[in-house]
């Protein structure tokens, strides 16, 4: 099924304990893509970029089976700009530089050929922007979100506006928290999806993710790995892995869900095993078939029933 | 087989931001027992309290067939103190108060019946503490330790001794990363196994807890509670659950293993939905059999076999 990506494509400086990169291929719309390419087709790009961006960063998506007719290019601006430095522990990390450019003025035009998407993916944008998409698109079967505290703080009444018309939000557990006044994250779900979206995924980074939905929650372990080198895109990453599976199954089954976030969070796993996109580029099925038998060790709970009787019972 | 439990036998004064409880029953040792005994018997309990400790509090234990007998009356002090408040996120906590009163000059005389025991648990205590308790403890099949940021900062060398003679080490993630040196926690448990312990549980709170022996990791989630009243004690209650499982089974089979972390999680997520040690006090084999069926079904992954082909293989 048709997987419709939008978010930032940018330029990206990245400085890590282990390395710094300069203006390398980023923004949320690359990594969903290049994750959820994997796993279904046709996947779809809108954005934005400036003259600057070079025609390879284009050549290199569509190589990979990334259909990028909805890639716009404004030939007044430049590229939207990223820069960040990550703490030693690569749990926090400082925004070094914004520069917004050729995004600030960004307003979606769906192509045609892209308004039958069935699966639509909004990465972090201005949630103006995010819901001028979906008034682009004839009948998406599952809409899929991600925002951050700026939205949350700064246009709080928009974002509740396009989170109303969301089936599934992904944020992280700070969000959810500050989305909801919660610090409960059990309250913070039942409080967010009382605002729209029938399913909550909550990313915890190195922490794993949860999913709500019904009355029902799964926890995901995180992949426990050696070295890290760079964060940037695994949440996105992780977003486009779990688009990219409901795009071939039911997304109404609470099993494929769970399935879902595994398959993110297998992606986002791979993503920071180097800098920006490059573990994201060229993944065997091996690869993947390898890291989900791993996911599935670490989080087998072996048969309990024996192991109950109490000694005074 | 036998858990022997050394620990804080202590008044505690609490506050959360649902209410306040002063001077009641608390300590590693009690909230061990308490947790062990649901799981092992015997299970004896070897610490120190002073002249102004209720013989209703020593009663409320050995009514829970926990054995007393290596519990010591110090006439001529007061029972250890502490009291602590938490944050509205309960994930973090204030130390308001710190009286060690009667562990002062605590020096454990373990009873001669104690001197069999297979499990020896040994709380959060003064490093120099711990090893003695293990001179006096004949052939131990199991030694567990728990310890805390002070002693790691304090009394590293006497720490890095008895670690040495330790088989599994209970700590939480800031305290790995402080023990080894290394933000990583994968990298952390390689450097905490090489000091000694051939097993490591890090303790994640809210996130769960990861298990680290030989080659393998396992991931445990954490129960995800919409009311938690009260943090202290879940992670010795951890301990005890953990302990008492491995204390009738083959501790070196990671499969028990992994038993063991989820009764220790189980027990651990009771604790935290009342003050004090008021829920571990009487559960029911039922109230455990319905917390692991939920721990079960929280952390399953589906069949994934089927989900992994790629649309461009």
């Amino acid at each position: 099924m048709s997987v419709l990506v939008v978010g930032t494509v940018a330029f990206d400086t990245i400085e890590t304990p282990f390395g710094k990169a300069e203006r390398i291929l980023g923004g949320s719309g690359t990594y969903i893509a290049l994750a959820a390419r994997y796993l279904a087709t046709p996947v779809r790009v809108v954005g934005v970029v400036g003259h600057d961006f070079p025609e390879a960063h284009v050549d290199l998506l569509r190589k990979r089976d990334i259909d990028t007719e909805g890639l716009e290019r404004d030939p007044d601006g430049e590229t939207f700009f990223w820069a960040g430095r990550y703490h030693y522990d690569l749990n926090r990390r400082d925004t070094l530089a914004t520069h917004l450019n050729v995004l600030a003025t960004f307003d979606p035009v769906i192509p045609e050929a892209y308004r039958d998407s069935k699966i639509v993916c909004l990465g972090n944008l201005d949630p103006t922007v995010q819901a001028k998409v979906l008034d682009q698109i004839a009948s998406p079967d599952l809409v899929v979100l991600d925002t951050m505290n700026y939205w949350i703080e700064h246009t709080p009444k928009e974002l509740r506006r396009v989170l109303d018309r969301v089936d599934v939000l992904v944020i992280n557990d700070s969000e959810a928290r500050e989305l909801s006044g919660e610090p409960n994250l059990v309250r913070a779900a039942a409080v967010i999806r009382d605002m729209g979206p029938q399913t909550l995924v909550i990313k915890k980074g190195e922490h794993g993710a949860l999913l709500f939905t019904n009355d029902t929650v799964f926890s995901a372990p995180a992949f426990p790995l050696e070295d890290i080198y760079d964060p940037t895109g695994a949440g996105d990453a992780f977003m486009g892995g779990f688009a990219g599976h409901l795009a071939r199954t039911d997304a109404n089954d609470p099993e494929e869900l769970r399935r879902a976030i595994v398959l993110g969070s297998a992606l986002a796993s791979f993503v920071v095993e180097a800098f920006g996109t490059d573990r994201l580029l060229d993944l065997e099925a091996s690869d993947l078939e390898v890291r989900i038998a791993a996911f599935q060790d670490l989080s087998v709970i072996p048969d309990m029933s024996r192991s109950l009787a109490m000694p005074s019972a």
